[in-house]
């Protein structure tokens, strides 16, 4: 039997400039590529390699059935949006493999790092993550609301600029208005807040608030939300919108 | 006079397969790349593109050499290792886009982000920013210690996984040490952390260890230093080092 090869690809937000030439690669080479339907659409695969498509939910599912096609000697592309480390498929798939075969153990697996959203979100609104930050993600379903409540609150008192991932489940609607709800009771109302949608995309949207003004219901499935922190600031542009810059500096006046 | 044009460019960890194209494009069509030399030593330049070094330490005076430039016209790349949003060159020059001439405010100005090196080192390592993270740097002069000291305890409390960017400053080679002696007053001793060093280049380097055993010193300026959350685990390997998992799941043993 060939050993087969696993390479979990993150193809970014979305748009192919985005994508690195090493995912590409992978894509190119594999035999088998699996993953979310809207993210396979995007790709062009040709008529000897097998797509497999799957639902959204089912990332354990799709990550043991890469595994399973890599010990059967396939080399499969396991596709993720964004980066595959940053809540996406490396953890599910790290997951099947505690848990499953010990054969594979010894499958060559390889992580393809991507551009991430809060890395386009930022690139759009100029210097938002430019001093220290945390990424908390408000959709899985899998964590205590406990925990996530724990996390909002540390990152209150540590002053970080805050970057929300999938501010809005629809199992969970409710989730970002706590969130709200939690930071406002911690943070300086007049907070920068920005809800960056579908960055990359045709259907791409920035919104720009205050924490004590901002509209939860902005974000989407397809929204990053960032919170600044209390150094985050807006510099006018003569046209368009505002930049939002957190400074290198901290506790100086700007 | 012709409106001239800036990209803030991510060039990634290092390898060309890491950078988008995106930022390949961009550096292809500038008058004027400016960045920290080894940066630009990287990059193969046309004779008729300026290549403008500059050293490290004067991340400001390069900000507003890129915009005095592009205000007079030219077509500027200011380069950037990993992700410009991250630590690195976006914030320096919306700094100086914020202090300077307002005539800046009107510039064409674009962030094009890159891998940055967290992403590269939990590639390499399995998943272990599958749940919610925060990066704080330890290097800059920007930046005083209650600050740090005040986030290093946040994100304990937070339980995050933590990335410490810029471990090891030859202004403060002890605040690595500071920091980690303020980690172990506050997490379980047995916390993986990882030293991943210019991951992606020649002189590539993982140690792992525990938050007890870890020794501080194995950080350079080329470190990048992951410190588990509590549920982050080994997983043992046939061959090979293990990899590195923070699942998706909270408060579950594995």
């Amino acid at each position: 039997m060939n050993a087969g090869r696993l390479w979990i690809v993150g193809l970014g937000p979305g748009p192919a400039h985005w994508m690195t030439p090493e995912a590409t690669a992978a894509l190119d080479q594999a035999s088998d590529i699996l993953g979310y339907g809207p993210y396979l659409d995007r790709l062009a695969l040709r008529p000897d390699q097998r797509r497999r498509a799957s639902d959204n939910r089912f990332e354990m599912e799709r990550a043991m059935e890469a595994l399973i096609l890599a010990a059967n000697g396939a080399s499969v592309a396991l596709v993720s949006g964004g980066d595959p480390g940053v809540f996406a498929m490396a953890a599910a798939l790290f997951e099947a493999v505690e848990r499953g075969d010990p054969a594979w153990r010894r499958l060559d697996i390889d992580v393809l790092p991507g551009i991430s959203a809060m890395q386009a979100a930022a690139a759009r609104l100029g210097a938002p993550l430019g001093h220290d930050f945390c990424a908390i993600s408000l959709s899985d379903n899998l964590k205590p609301w406990d925990i996530v409540a724990r996390r909002l609150k540390a990152a209150a008192d540590g002053d970080f600029v805050i970057a929300l991932y999938n501010p809005a489940s629809k199992a969970r609607p409710a989730r970002i208005h706590d969130a709200f709800a939690l930071l406002r009771a911690h943070k300086a109302a007049t907070t920068p807040v920005a809800f960056a949608r579908a960055i990359g995309r045709a259907d791409e949207r920035i919104a720009l608030a205050t924490l004590a003004d901002a509209d939860p219901d902005l974000a989407d499935m397809s929204t990053l939300v960032l919170v600044g922190s209390s150094e985050t600031r807006l510099i006018a542009r003569g046209d368009g919108r505002p930049w939002l810059l957190t400074p290198r500096t901290y506790g100086q006046a700007g």
